[in-house]
């Protein structure tokens, strides 16, 4: 089969690799109807972070069921999918704590070992703790939502709820990626944001995330980006901040506009690991929740959404490119022209 | 009046001050009856930060109202109170929040140009928003009960809460000071955690902290340490860490015992600043939530249960000292001799 392959720092490419099968009897094979670009794909591709050559890529998917080892029990050939970025069992501690994306026995598609996303087809792990069903009758037009809800919403939404959002908020997203949007899609729509202030300093970004529901838009960044969001909060700065990027610059931006007690809800993955000082939060009461988002978790509650119409983060697609042309897509998004390609 | 005066490093002692006096009509004058030295005050007796020569000392301190301002409307002359370590009006933002300790008009006793509470009377600004009455017939055998609700038993209470515990919770406290002991004690007998591990290498800490609660100690520390409690908790670690010391090294391991989507409730004052690397708390879905504690929320409630019987957290003080040894008292702290001294 046909798969997306990592040759080295910029430049992604398609391959023939050996056919995804079951090899455990708890796992599944899931042929691929739309893949997509993360910008988390995008680490190896700028040189950022080491990854091996001959690697393969993506690991946000929607397909259909068509292969099962004897142990799977709550999926059939033939079921539309989604896949979370993640693979977990669903039944560790972690898991029934909320938290698959920390399974025991969990891994993430893309990784050393795994088929990743992009590709004709992926050999799923743990598929009954993994896979979410489709109800059926959900047409081709709903593919691009769908996709989205296999990591950036879920990310999103998770960034706003690890800040603490809920009915009638006032929240900060930093970050106008395709998690950051989504951040404001999900506060809003989800969690009932009254009032979003998104920076973001790009004109399709900043009308998608009108369109996702935010209210105030900030162009400046560091010490002005702060300052104009205490201004636009009565110099008290917002309650909830979601940091949807992970480098040093994004921290200072989050504690400096938190009100004293705020929350920031922080999914930005910190690759450098940046290192926060924390006299200022202390001082200022800030409770900071980090984490990669448990997909897993919201992936049920999504799917049902975006069938039944309420909640559609398909826009953030704003480029769409067939499997084979993956090193444009690897291209287009890491010059920004792109927020996000998805791969038919 | 006689009152504790910062001299240099090493140095406090007692001298003549000008008496305390209302000066805004929203001040109080209290006779201080009970007062006593902070882990705080080591910070500058150590040399470890500057201090203004002839600066006041003490924040924490047990008293009777001798004078009131002409707004004051919740207090009378002859009230017996407690204070917390800060003033606070009660009525800005921050303090409907609950964070009267960010209170927009507050302030901390010991401050420049504010009294200290090591003396024999105290000018407490915006009385009523401060202090809070005592019920009558509270003997002087609660005075040090009472006292320590004033910042210790109240910071304690408040780690614990920052750390999420609730009914039954398995809570590990790093910190055997007087802070990190009344952790014990507030996780346990305020909010019913049901296991706390305690971090002590001292037989007297450790004695006390078996008497407000904790259920295990572990004596080693850093990585040992961490192995100690992730062996006390079947490999997960605690879902819920208090941090009562605030240095580099008690944070790494806070976060190192920490267990996935685990909470860590920070009150130790991170002097230094430390920089905590964020990519493990990422990794690992940690919440961490720090902060001077508002002690003035808490008060009512503690000062209630003290008088009640069903907390006292007075044990604390291991040495009683009169106002004119503060010297000996520094001394006794300083050197570890003594968990807590209180001043008559």
């Amino acid at each position: 089969m046909r798969a997306a392959v990592y040759l080295s720092a910029g430049d992604v490419t398609v391959d023939d690799v050996p056919d995804a099968a079951v090899v455990e009897p708890t796992d599944a094979v899931v042929r691929v109807l739309r893949s997509c670009v993360c910008g988390s794909d995008l680490w190896s591709y700028r040189g950022v972070v080491n990854r091996e050559a001959g690697s393969r890529m993506g690991h946000e998917f929607l397909g259909l069921v068509e292969d099962v080892g004897r142990d799977v029990t709550t999926l059939e050939v033939g079921d539309l999918v989604v896949s979370p970025f993640q693979w977990s069992d669903n039944t560790c501690p972690a898991c029934l704590d909320g938290i698959q994306s920390s399974c025991a026995n969990g891994g993430t598609f893309g990784a050393p070992g795994a088929d990743g996303g992009q590709g004709e087809a992926v050999r799923v792990p743990l598929a009954d703790g993994t896979l979410v069903a489709v109800p059926s009758g959900a047409g081709e037009d709903l593919y691009p939502a769908l996709l989205a809800t296999s990591d950036v919403l879920g990310t999103g939404l998770h960034g706003a709820t690890l800040a603490g959002v809920s009915e009638g908020a006032t929240v900060a997203v930093i970050g106008d990626g395709a998690v950051g949007l989504c951040a404001v899609l999900g506060a809003t729509t989800v969690l009932g944001a009254e009032r979003v202030i998104l920076m973001s300093r790009h004109a399709d970004r900043t009308e998608l995330g009108r369109r996702f529901g935010a209210t105030d838009i900030v162009e400046s960044r560091g010490a002005e980006g702060i300052a104009a969001v205490r201004e636009l909060t009565r110099g008290l700065g917002v309650r909830h901040v979601v940091e949807a990027v992970g480098t040093k610059e994004s921290w200072e931006m989050a504690v400096g506009m938190a009100r004293e007690g705020g929350a920031i809800g922080a999914v930005g993955v910190p690759h450098a690991s940046p290192r926060l000082p924390l006299f200022g939060p202390f001082v200022h009461h800030l409770t900071i929740s980090l984490g990669i988002a448990p997909v897993r978790r919201y992936l049920p509650m999504l799917i049902e959404r975006t069938v039944d119409g309420t909640l559609d983060a398909g826009p953030v697609f704003d480029t769409v490119l067939p499997l084979e042309q993956v090193g444009d897509a690897y291209a287009a998004m890491a010059s920004r022209q792109s927020i996000k390609v998805m791969l038919t």
